[in-house]
Order: structure tokens, then sequence, then C-alpha cells
């Protein structure tokens, strides 16, 4: 339904203006319709009082995937709740790779399932993510 | 099984080693066993592409406030899950209040529900985590 | 917006149908909006191989509870998800009490909370509910 | 670490033994580490007021599975939490196969996801449950 420069169109959009992905330092590496890869570089700012990834930046990293991942359709979908489960630690210099697809699509709602990799290929969190699709779209906004 | 002080040492020695936390300005307005009341100010960074919270910052918030309620008996809990739903968009200048309480503790795991309120008392996202409670102390800690 | 009168129609209507509740021997103790109370008592054929209460008995429990309560606004709702914690055995005998609370209603969702007790008053479960409100009335079936 | 005959006779003994799962009709297509397909054909008795399958049959269904995958490694384990999400209506007649799989496993807890599907390759139910793992064995009990 979206050509591939429309769908890349928005997601650049709302990269662009979103300041705590920005501020972790999240990065775009790839997008189709319904599947989105992101990675993220863990810093010490970043840890919680263990030495471990603190979890809502994994949460994070997830829900930016679920984010850009579901508004691909060129609809606005918001999120609606997600269960994250955490697989292994993730430590200080970690590079994590989100892999976003999409898991069912209904006209008023969508799931999509989030897992996250450390660069060893270790599974270090899965997240199931529901969003609800609004009937806007983004021409007021790109 | 634990006197208040020792309480108040554990969870202070959390959140002033939780780099993350301390970014955020996560504020301990109250802690006893089992029940932690947390305050966040939302700021612009903290923000996603469409001016609203990230929902990473929502979560960590709650996450926090399940790091801190489930140590209050001086054993060492890790989160195994979570599940957080949004019930209301929140924005830069909102003042979050999150508060933690044991839903159910077993030998091995205890469930916790956060709620996070708005300034307007009006609850914004609901969280309910797992943690594992290992058998480890705070002794070699603080 | 409802009347209790009608609220009670459409609730008997579900109920009356809903062959698998009535297999089980479900039964309705009080239902107001966005709120039901329903009983169930524990026989043999309920339970698994460790000679306690299958989850699935559990869960229906509340899956009726949450299709009950999700329908007393009169517009008919369909269940999107649901997370249920067990929090402790129920055995052959016991009675089961289920309270479904509107935890957050939006035109197009709404998140319920059913809790599980047991005759000891007991939380044996917990269940968080999501539903999709369609536009769709009752005046077609009753 | 089990050699298959074993595993079989655990899975065997659970299945005998569940009376519930019995009383449905569940069968087990296969069995090895970590890994279980079940199957279930649908009938009148299961479905709810608007004749379509009852929430806590597809649950009950996917329960099983995860009952089972998470003892094929000799240690008792028993359920913690799960997420269901609805896909598509089941009806009756529908015969509908739950495929457990490992997602995690740690020496404490485990976590499976269970896909059922339905008999025309449709995927109606996501389930993600997790475990708690004792020490117990079933050198007692087969």
């Amino acid at each position: 339904m979206q050509n591939p420069d429309d769908i890349k169109k928005i997601i650049n959009w709302m990269l662009k203006n979103d300041r705590f992905s920005n501020w972790l330092g999240i990065k775009l590496i790839s997008v189709e319709v319904g599947k989105v890869i992101l990675e993220l570089e863990i810093t010490d700012i970043m840890l919680n009082g263990f030495d471990i990834l603190h979890g809502g930046i994994a949460f994070a990293l997830a829900d930016s995937a679920l984010a850009f991942a579901s508004n691909t359709h060129g609809r606005r979908a918001v999120s609606l709740e997600a269960l994250i489960n955490y697989t292994a630690p993730v430590f200080a210099g970690d590079i994590l790779t989100a892999i976003a697809e999409e898991t069912n699509l209904t006209n008023n709602t969508a799931v999509y399932d989030i897992n996250i990799f450390n660069q060893h290929k270790r599974k270090v969190a899965l997240f199931r993510g529901t969003v609800y699709r609004t009937n806007k779209d983004y021409s007021d906004l790109i």
C-alpha cells in the first residue's frame, strides 16, 4: 500500500523528532512495511546500581522499534501495552540490535514482537507490544 | 524482618548508584517493606516525536520502583518480566508519581503493581512486574 | 448511560448463551457498569495431573468476568489480550470468587483487572485484560 | 540430559493424569526436550455466547503445552504467569494445533512461546508463559 520512499520519510521524521531516542543514540538500520531494525550502544549512564543495563533502556529501545514498525503502514498507531521479558544481562559497551516484526495486523489493532540481541547474538530481551491504529495519516506532518 | 533503617540504607545505596535513575532525576519519596513511592518531573528530552512522553521513560520509572520495592526485604531480587499499559498521555512539565505495592510474595518470586499518576491524580500507566528473589543479601555492598 | 435493567439483560443473555461458562458452573453474583462478580466451585474434572487447578480454568473464570464487565456499557467489546499471574494453588472443593473492575476506559479500548480469591479470601490469581470496543450494540440480540 | 524415552514417560504421565486436558480431548502430537505439539478439536461446549471459542479454551490448550514443554527437562516446573493475545476467531469444528517452544532457559526460570494455529494454518492466538523450575524430579511419580 505504501511505497518504500514514503515509509522511510515517515520513520525518518519520527526518529528525527524523537528526543529520547536521539539522546539514547538509537540508529535506524533498516525499515520496511511492518519490520524495523534498530541498534543501540550501551553506555555507563544507562546502567543501574548493579552495573547492568537499566530495564527502562532495553524497554525504550524495543518501544521505539514498536513505534516505528507500527507506523510503517502510513496510519498513526499508538501503543496500548507491552510485555518485556529479560533473558540475559546487558553491560556497558554492549551493542544491542532490536528486530521488530509484525505478528498480527487487524484494521484496529496490531501486535509486534521485538527481540533484542547483543553483539554475540545472544537474546537479551523479548518484547510483545500491542498498538491501536488511528485513522490519522502523516499528510499534516511530513 | 528488616528494620526501617536497614531498608532505607539499601534503597538509598541502590538509587545513589543507579546512573540512569539519577539522569532521569527520579526522587525517592518514601520507602517501607514492599512499598515505594517515586517522583519524576518530565522534561523535553524525555519526549518522542509526537511531543508526548516516550514509553521507555514511564517504564523506567516503574521499573526503578519495582527494583526498589522488591529489594526492601534485604534479599537481592532481579526482574524477570513486566507488563505496562498506557492509560493517558504525559507531557513535558508533568510530575509523575509512581506507587509500587507488593501484590504477591513467595520464597522464590514476587509480583508488584506499580501505578503511575500525573499531578492531576490521573492514572497514566499501569505496570505489573515479576521478580526472582536470589539468596544474596546486601552485606557485601553496604 | 445504561440503566441497571438493561445491563442485567445483556449480561444474563451473555451468560445464558455461553456454553463453556455454563459447563463450568459459573454463577453471576453481581453486575453493575464496569464491575462484575462471579463465583465458581472447583470440581475434580478441572484439575491437572498434579491434583491442582488447571491454569485454563482460572483463566476462563477471569475471562468470562472480563467479557461480562466490558460489555456492561452496552457496546460489544472483544478481548485483545490478557496477562494472568498465579499466586496460590487451587484445589478441588475450593470456591473461587472473581472480582472484575474497570481500570481504564477509552472510546476504543478498555482495561480490566480481575482478582480471584478462594473461600479463605486468599488471592489465587491476578488477571489484567484489554478489550477492543466495537460500535455494535445489543439491539439485535436481546 | 534426558533420554527421549524418559521424556515421553513424564509427559504421558502428566497428560494421563490431567483431567481437564482429557475432558477437552487434547492430543499429544509430538514431544522432545523443550518442544511440544498438541492438537484440539473445538466442539460446541467450548463456545461462548457469541458462538466463538471461549478464551479460556485457547488459553487452556496453550497452558497444557506450556506445562508439558517446561517439564521435558525432567525437573518439575510450575507456571508463574502467561500473556495471551487473540489474533483470529475460532469456531466449532476447527482443529487447533499448539506449538510450544523454549524461548529462554535459566536455572531457575524459563520462558516458552506457544503459537496456536487453526486447520487453515492461520495463527489464532499467541501465548508467552514463564515457569519456575523446582528442584523436584519425577522419580516419585513414574
